[in-house]
């Protein structure tokens, strides 16, 4: 019996990256499945994966493991065109940072296969497999999204894996419980940048700007696709969280337009002494 | 004839950051002017700076260039209390994020000391001398709010001092400019971080967060009476800027909502350029 084979489907930014940092995990080859000429040159002769091909169906009928690594709308279309081809006995996840209906579209496979959901909760303002890092998942949180119909020891793999990568843990939740979470940790951290950079005033600071604000506005570069899909599949937790925070923005503006500097010290203790209790709880 | 000399009032985060900058600054001897006893032992056992003081009033009257280091309320307090003790011919500049009120403040001085007004555009979310860090302003812009009637001599001895501190540039403003500007770059980008962390859900996101989420609530845990100070002074600008903020989040949430992709795309696409543009005129 030969080597055990993981898929990666899709070698941009994440899918290059994982499959760098899976190099030398236990006896498994790192098979890439690439759609165009100039992503697979690149991972040949980086050396990105073991192997790297543009079959991605004959990749996947091989693979004991296979990671779905491309944009949302782009890994249903994969799991529906692909239904037939994916090994029985195998564990098939996916990278999308929204996982209901990831884990809805997975639905389709054969029962032979067993589908786990999956978010490295990393990424960079740049894409694309020269961008690719074995390090980019280092202190990361990984995020499965396991249910009581999975094999247990595919948990568990999907667990080394994250671990062999660098991962600083593996959190599980149901997908409905990350698509809510997610809104408030990155979506709308995503939104808050770009609604910055809607001000008038934008290309007018520019000599005026600090820490604070090159913190807040660097995810404002993205990648415009890919979170039109991640923002439209998730938009009512989405919706509710930015409703959230326009109420609590305005509660701050009234504070301040009230002139009772004791009552806005008192809000600002609130909100300053919420953030260092998560700063102790979660030291980064 | 002597040694020239800087007085720091004041040997916070800020004012102890300055004087370990200005340490070698031409031929000026560096004066750290305290109130605690606590401040004036840690200055001293770690060379803070050349001669530490907690007589402020002998301080300033010696002092060719005075940099008041305090919180804002406190700079306007010392402003009156010891305008006729800063020395004839010299100049005064300070370190406060809004500079309207601080300017409007310094109209107490008699004619024969120059004020200009100074936002050296660094911080850290721990204050104290005992994290002052000569490095603090490396790459970091320094705005200075001169005016006709300020002596040019002064003014380009503040811009060689920033320099020598590290600043990566010294940039001109009006006080009412600056205001209005920093309501935008840095003041609003408190009001969302604290925000932020008055979402009901911040506790339990723990292993649900991004780089994304860490950059924009870092400045969260913020000292609560110097930024009361600080929003207050500047109320009008800031609260335009916070309802801008909260009208371009509205429209965000709309976009989301009405399940228009196209238009969704469309409007990540206009701000996602803006902030390219801003990354490829400003490079930091």
């Amino acid at each position: 019996m030969g080597k055990k084979t993981v898929a990666v489907v899709g070698l941009g930014l994440i899918g290059g990256s994982i499959a760098m940092a899976l190099a030398g995990f236990e006896d498994y080859e790192i098979v890439g499945a690439v759609r165009s000429q100039s992503t697979y040159d690149f991972a040949v002769s980086h050396g990105v994966c073991d192997r790297v091909t543009m079959d991605a169906a004959q990749a996947v009928r091989e693979a004991d493991v296979v990671w779905l690594c491309l944009p949302p709308e782009a890994i249903l279309d994969f799991l529906r065109d692909h239904r037939d081809d994916f090994k029985a006995g195998g564990v098939v996840t996916d990278v999308c940072g929204i996982k209901t209906a990831i884990v809805e579209g997975a639905k389709c496979l054969p029962d032979t296969v067993d589908f786990i959901g999956c978010h490295p909760m990393a990424g960079k303002e740049v894409s694309g497999v020269a961008n690719a890092d074995r390090d980019l998942f280092r202190g990361a949180h990984c995020i499965l999204t396991p249910n009581d119909g999975n094999d247990p020891a595919h948990v568990a793999l999907l667990e080394r894996m994250a671990r062999h990568m660098g991962f600083r843990d593996v959190v599980r939740a149901t997908p409905e419980q990350h698509d809510a979470i997610i809104a408030y940790t990155s979506q709308v951290m995503h939104i808050m940048a770009v609604a910055v950079c809607d001000d008038p005033d934008l290309f007018s600071c520019k000599g005026f700007e600090g820490g604070s604000f090159r913190d807040c506005t660097r995810v404002a570069a993205l990648d415009v696709p890919l979170w039109t899909q991640l923002f439209s599949l998730n938009a009512p937790a989405l919706c509710r969280v930015i409703q959230t925070l326009e109420d609590n923005l305005r509660a701050y503006r009234e504070a301040i337009a009230s002139g009772d500097r004791a009552a806005l010290a008192a809000k600002l203790e609130y909100s300053s002494q919420r953030k260092r209790q998560m700063n102790f709880d979660s030291p980064v």
